[in-house]
């Protein structure tokens, strides 16, 4: 009973501080999307970096500093991306040799979980940061959005395979998500796209419709990437940011994973 | 004795390739760097991805290809890094899915060698490509410039090294290597640097003796860094490209890991 209301009280919590940061004003946004990516860096560079590593705390928070760099260097009016990679590049080299007189018995796969880090989540957050600023104005209406989208599809996800769920979906990753309940998500993802192609009309209902799928298709996967990764290395939680909610990427694994998709879309298609 | 002979004739075969494909024409030369970097892509993936993993041989040729997207997308007239980015970005995002249904036993270090392959080889390789194809005008010296600075420090740090070397530099990773040989290298290379500025003169002075400091400090770096990569997966050589020589990696590994420096230096400070 207890463990249920710390729950709630957490919940309400998160639901504020995600509310104000996504409508308050550009800057509430950034420092919001800028926490969350930071904090899914650092929970993705803690879970793959093992103990064997000397120093390994300190080595942590500096890894996630360097897969942080793109996120840092959006905050500039003059962001480039092209720039923001070739001094990523020059980082990933200086790492190297800092590698090599930290002595590490993993340095290959040291390097390589900061590289990951960057495709994973730093650089998504960043497109989705450059889509909500076109020209210079700013516009939360496609983060909300797709974060709606994204709520929708879990809760349609939830009911449906609560009420109809027989067919497991992916029983070795995940053992309790059904087919019902995902064709339940996608279809009340689907509606919400509909809904919302009328209250943010800058985007076409199209546009809208291609969120929805992304997001029906892609959300469920990401959840599925994410618990593969726990799975991986046997850890429940990827972090602890609210008591009973799990970590940053446990709760932004599947927003995280669609972006790409959305940016590729604006950047290919639009 | 037969040994010798073969080594000798590889290295013949080896120069030849090279000086074709460094001097022939835009086409050999993309083609030459292509054909480099690829194979040291595939090293790179093949050292690092273990045996546990199923299909591991046709994994290893996927993970290449994927790596090498921006190595493909540099031949087209109109590449542009940050569409590259973000298709890169969409393509790791598939991977992961794929991971899913591979039933990989480290899904996130394979992703994460892909991307390290991305920034370790594949970028510096294109950053090289674009500063050899200026505004459409193709030009080989600065590869040319580089490829023989690399080689002067190597030869210089040999010779001096054999002759005057007591001071080990770095015995954990490298036991030969000496302070008086790496010294040896950086003034043979400073040199070489300095008539390379009277043959090459669309860059002038200071740059050649950027470059030379660069190759001489991150080239023997670039070495070690090498070195570490084979003594953390406990193997000799990355490959087997010409008997006695080792393999791509082997070949050039001090000239890729130079390349993000020089990159750097065109980008912030040219």
């Amino acid at each position: 009973m207890k463990n249920l209301k710390t729950r709630a009280i957490s919940a309400a919590i998160f639901a504020v501080v995600m509310l104000f940061g996504l409508l308050y004003n550009a800057l509430s946004f950034k420092i919001l999307f800028t926490i969350i990516a930071i904090g899914a860096i650092h929970e993705l560079i803690n879970i793959c970096i093992g103990k064997e590593e000397k120093n390994s705390g300190t080595r942590k928070i500096f890894y996630t500093l360097l897969a942080c760099i793109p996120l840092l260097l959006v905050w500039s009016e003059s962001f480039d991306l092209s720039k923001c990679i070739y001094l990523l590049m020059l980082c990933i080299s200086v790492v190297f040799i800092a590698e090599l007189y930290m002595q590490s018995v993993y340095p290959f796969q040291n390097v390589g979980v900061i590289t990951l880090s960057v495709f994973y989540v730093a650089l998504p957050i960043v497109g989705l940061i450059l889509l909500s600023n076109k020209d210079g104005n700013f516009s939360n209406h496609l983060a909300v959005g797709l974060l709606f989208l994204t709520w929708s599809n879990d809760t349609g996800a939830y009911f449906a395979g609560s009420k109809f769920g027989k067919n497991k979906f992916f029983p070795r990753i995940s053992p309790n998500k059904t087919w019902e309940g995902t064709i339940g998500g996608g279809l009340l993802c689907i509606i919400t796209a509909i809904i919302f192609s009328r209250l943010f009309t800058e985007y076409c209902i199209i546009d809208w419709i291609v969120f929805g799928l992304i997001v029906s298709v892609f959300g469920s996967l990401g959840d599925l990437v994410e618990s593969m990764l726990k799975r991986s290395f046997d850890i429940k939680d990827s972090g602890n940011i609210m008591p009973g909610h799990g970590g940053f990427l446990d709760r932004f694994d599947a927003f995280i994973f669609i972006l790409p998709f959305v940016c590729f879309y604006f950047k290919f298609f639009h």
